[in-house]
């Protein structure tokens, strides 16, 4: 579909876009641009792409179609290094989790003869680095596309046929209500599993060793979310953060009438809190988006 | 091991041990007594036990091992109406996930010639009822015992054999202890999963459908745990609530630091929290309390 496609930053994201492109043959040449000399060698090792650059200029000059998949702190010297070297017609886009932010530095920069259109795969794990990434990360996965409102449909249908190509479901959404929505379903949530792990780890030292011990009865569940990237995370959190502290304040007030409700021993406050959250699972199983099996279906290793 | 088994209450917990009872022919007799008839009817239909009682008087008076596996708040009368009629030397135990106002009635109700010893097997999924038991629930799984000060050594080795015999690591620990560990490891991150769900789900009515769509972000995580019975949690809250609550202000007190780290933009202070979780995730591994597979190791069904 593209002769030539170019993914900068090839970590658990970056490299698994890279295998899936790989094992579909969805592009006659991929090029890969990395600053860590620890994953460009980790590449050429393995032999998944066609080229390796050390020069992000040359990496992107001949390409169609160039994918952003680094942290977001970084795309703003990334786009002022290529921006004078896109070829003309060119789709740009990212796999960033936050749009506002990074729709400003495009604006600013005002690149033209390229169009540029945000994407976010919805696909991930708590892992990090290119030996995470595999090909199917994507299948099944909602990704969301925010095209700047004078975008023209041709590269809007590319990009999204690209998506779901590698297994996407593609969804076409403003960016702020992207910011909006993700604050929700994954920026908040990551927040209160950052939080709780480290309210549990610190709470008493000498306890340590035994939450680790009985951390089966609930608290392993939020530990793989607080296992992410720190530094992706940093910058999420900075990118949106109006949503984001939103979210927290809501979340903090809830906690204060769950706690009210603990103290003045109100039973049927507590069963009424207890039952109300029972159904949602229900409807994202069906939505397809979890497993019905219990306890995520994990056997032991 | 023991002649005469009696279950009293018998859903996803009890069935458990019923199947694994079963499964490793531990008892020559094995008796259910469950209130709902929907339970009993299920457990005579699938033909599971030796006698489902409807007295549970009855059930109890032959038996050599009595174990409670009912809500908290079902503990005073099913021990009010037994202890007239529990065999010589019997052991009484329980299943649940907080020991110290059970030992408190215990302790009022001044029982006779029968050796009680708490019980909490750290086991279960997101499921309720029998017929969502399983046998190998305790297998590999925690079991913490925690026997009265004064009680003698061979009832406690004959408990503890029992619950290794079906799979479980038994730890013996105080049940103030316990209490304090289980409010951390399980009672408290069940109150973040229900309060998330219950934050996410309310902040905007119209955005429900798209935040169900786009869950698999994180929050679906948090939803597996906010499906568990709540009754079975409203009673673990009242029975628990002093260390939930200091719980539940430690975990505000952390939210407010990391609301002023994003309020302040200050990414350094940012990427500290969110590296200071990632190394735990590692330890619940090594200690064999979850699977090393990146999310879970779940597929889609």
């Amino acid at each position: 579909m593209f002769n030539n496609i170019s993914i900068i930053g090839c970590g658990l994201i970056g490299s698994s876009i890279l295998r899936a492109v790989q094992k579909k043959n969805l592009a006659k040449e991929i090029n890969v641009f990395d600053h860590s000399k620890e994953v460009t060698g980790f590449l050429k090792k393995e032999n998944i792409c066609s080229n390796v650059f050390s020069d992000i200029r040359e990496c992107v000059k001949n390409s169609d179609l160039i994918i952003i998949a680094t942290p977001l702190s970084s795309y703003k010297e990334i786009i002022l290094s290529i921006k004078e070297h896109l070829k003309k017609n060119a789709i740009l886009t990212d796999t960033g989790s936050v749009k506002k932010e990074v729709i400003k530095i495009i604006h600013n920069i005002n690149l033209k003869d390229v169009f540029w259109i945000p994407s976010h795969p919805i696909a991930g794990t708590e892992e990090s680095g290119p030996k995470a990434g595999y090909p199917e990360m994507f299948e099944d996965r909602w990704c969301i596309i925010s095209p700047p409102e004078n975008c023209i449909e041709e590269p809007i249908k590319n990009l999204k046929e690209f998506w779901q190509s590698i297994g996407s479901k593609v969804k076409v959404m403003s960016a702020e209500k992207h910011d909006k929505i993700l604050s929700l379903t994954s920026h908040l949530p990551h927040a209160i599993a950052y939080n709780i792990v480290r309210t549990v780890i610190n709470v008493e030292d000498k306890l340590k060793q035994e939450v680790i011990q009985y951390s089966a009865g609930g608290l392993r569940d939020f530990t793989r979310i607080a296992a992410s990237n720190p530094l992706m995370w940093k910058d999420i959190f900075l990118d949106n953060s109006e949503n984001i502290l939103k979210g927290i304040d809501d979340f903090a007030e809830k906690l204060q009438e769950l706690k009210k409700a603990i103290s003045d021993k109100n039973g049927d406050k507590l069963f009424q809190i207890f039952n109300s959250t029972k159904e949602i699972r229900k409807e994202i199983i069906k939505a397809g988006q979890d497993t019905s099996k219990p306890n995520f279906g994990r056997k032991k290793d």
